[in-house]
């Protein structure tokens, strides 16, 4: 089978925003079998929408499309494609209620234009949308199959996952387990360099690494006449590759390094706090991304202005003065400091410098401490390159992997 | 003129990279003028690309491609260019001395697939690769501009724009300005519609809607000979769109919210503290996005357990037996503790139920709170929905707004 992607948005043309949604459905396609070969961008325009799903019909078994599910005037994938497929455009009445629902919900007031939202093809299977109010469909039409999926990238990862992969599995006759081993402190190409004899000629399970967000994840997938049976044959390779890349591996199948961390703290009943400098509450907002973070986090403190780190987290204004704000010193002091304002377990602080150098000290310095009662602080220093985000990023990560090694009772040290 | 985007490369199609390429050049041929109607990815087979570029020909005035131009047997863009224009391919001698000379700089031997990168389109101008070995082209056949660029991101972004644009400016005559109008607080299609009458006609500036992070924003665009005649074409129109919209629109052709906030607060010089519980630590997050957010916020308490509501920020613990965590007196005291554990200016506090229902309160329920030293304490309740990023993400737009408006001499409630 083959597919093409048609992503509808005149803010793909105009080099808006990035599309990522393409990406990810060519990452699930592959993961399916099912081969791509084109991937189309074409804006908000019914009659150059239309040439494109002409074309695409002609050269691939389904058609996914993405965006152009919204309520307004410029959202015109559902008409443009029901034309296209000559599939009559009906009211579906669960998303009408939903749609109303919801703005009840939020108490703004519903417009003409969110009923058409709920205009969907005469038959489809409905992807439901959880996570936005546009939902999805799929169905099949002179041979076709035809998926459309919404634009804004959380929706569609979610409704891809959820609604369109299983909708597609079901067309073939094997299933596809996919496994996913998550690492964190080594580079992608340091992974693959590891790991190339043992997966090059691989074909089933497959692996490919992937790059995400300062992260690296390798993909497993195995293909089988059932589920079971795949999920078996991905078994003995998720423990080969666990075996060679040692403790960077921080979990298979888990969601992120923090919910690892709210894990392990949830097992041992641990309390932490978090004073953080340079991340600016992104360690603590990671951790309360995480469901059950309230068993584990007493709280944190962004500690932005000197003065506050003296006054709030106690770190003495002398130790500022004489080792400078950036210094293992005050990561240690602050961290300390964490732990006995909120009577913890374990604390972690962070000084650095996130933008372009500052007072003397490189951009992408970076300290990160870890305290634990009853045991000495320990610090970590870190350069982590320019770029504001990328350093906070990077700095939180290697704060959580910090906290993470401690609790698995791994060495400190890791490169 | 019209430009099509050919990107070439099986990658791309396996889902293992992101395409910021298409997205890089859109950009650009946005800013020239040049109107993109296509965007088109296809894997390194010569047939397929040669159908892909059949198609452009007749759809497109300017077509670029990128990657496809490296030393290895799959690289075959150069070749398959030339052949479907017609156009001859010829050792182009600078770039030969320059890939010996780099080859014998690295101390690695040069193969024969090397020389193939020194193949360049007869009469074409030569876009020098100074981040790498495959230089770039332009040239013109059949009526067609046709422009190669690499695939690597650095050297495309790069040889775009040095060699690139200047190349396209040259052969365009007019010039694009796109403004953007930021809105918060309102819905994608609450906007459309108040804006509708307004804009459905416009063709020169056009406006266009889009929703992005649970904001709004519209984008100006005008087309003039000149960019400041195009700016000036867009003035009366954004004008416009303020007037209507009035006070829901926090800022043009800025970065954020947060970054809107931290502006207002730098002009009046005053300080910030927050105190977050539900929010957990995103509002912090959010305003030390920004650069400069160390000139006004002294620092925030993520106080996520109850104890350390009442130890760190002393809010009464029998005021949370009496009226619950998740109300409008505990939101007050915790900004009200925020103010002066941090001694600010003005204090934000949160509290609610990010997740599910809990202990009787529904989820998206949500009360935040500003306080100012010499005022009373103010507080907002909203019911904001299920999801708890989605709740969390707009709790935080919500509290940020509170403080705008507040700084702005603007009212307080908005819906």
């Amino acid at each position: 089978m083959t597919a093409e992607i048609i992503s509808v948005g005149t803010e793909l043309l105009l080099g808006q925003v990035l599309n990522t949604d393409a990406r990810d459905i060519a990452r699930s396609l592959c993961e399916l079998g099912v081969s791509v070969f084109h991937q189309t961008v074409v804006g908000d325009n019914p009659a150059r929408l239309r040439a494109v799903l002409e074309l695409a019909k002609t050269r691939a078994d389904i058609i996914i499309t993405t965006g152009g599910l919204g309520p307004t005037y410029d959202d015109l994938t559902r008409e443009t494609v029901c034309e296209t497929f000559g599939v009559k455009l009906v009211r579906h009445e669960p998303t009408w209620a939903k749609i109303q629902a919801y703005f009840r919900d939020i108490g703004r007031p519903l417009t003409q234009n969110n009923e058409r939202q709920a205009l969907l093809p005469e038959n489809a299977t409905i992807f439901e949308n959880d996570w936005g109010t546009a939902p999805g469909c799929g169905f099949v039409a002179d041979g076709t199959h035809v998926l459309m999926l919404p634009g804004p990238p959380r929706e569609c990862v979610a409704m891809l996952t959820h609604c369109a992969v299983p909708y597609l599995q079901a067309l073939s006759k094997e299933a596809l387990v996919s496994r996913s081993v998550r690492i964190f402190g080594v580079g992608e190409s340091y992974v693959e360099d590891r790991i190339k004899s043992l997966v090059e000629h691989e074909t089933n399970p497959t692996v490919a690494p992937y790059a995400h967000g300062g992260e690296v994840y390798l993909r497993v997938t195995a293909k089988a006449p059932d589920a079971e049976t795949a999920r078996a044959m991905t078994e003995p390779m998720v423990q080969k590759l666990q075996d060679i890349l040692g403790d960077v591996v921080y979990g298979v199948d888990v969601d992120s390094l923090e919910s690892c961390v709210v894990r392990l703290l949830t097992q041992c009943q641990k309390k932490l706090a978090v004073a953080e400098s340079c991340t600016g509450g992104l360690i603590t907002k990671r951790i309360t991304d995480c469901t059950g973070a309230s068993r584990v986090l007493l709280g944190g403190v962004c500690a932005y202005a000197n003065e506050i780190k003296t006054s709030v987290l106690r770190v003495p204004a002398a130790l500022i003065e004489r080792f400078g704000v950036v210094s293992e010193e005050v990561a240690c002091a602050l961290s300390e400091g964490a732990l006995e304002l909120f009577n913890a377990d374990f604390a972690l602080g962070s000084t650095g410098v996130a933008g372009p150098e500052h007072e003397g000290v490189p951009g992408g310095t970076v300290f990160l401490a870890l305290s634990e009662r009853g045991k000495p602080t320990r610090c970590l220093g870190l350069h982590l390159g320019q770029d504001r985000e990328r350093v906070r990023n990077a700095a939180s990560g290697y704060a959580l992997d910090l906290l993470r090694r401690r609790l698995c009772g791994l060495p400190e040290v890791i490169r």
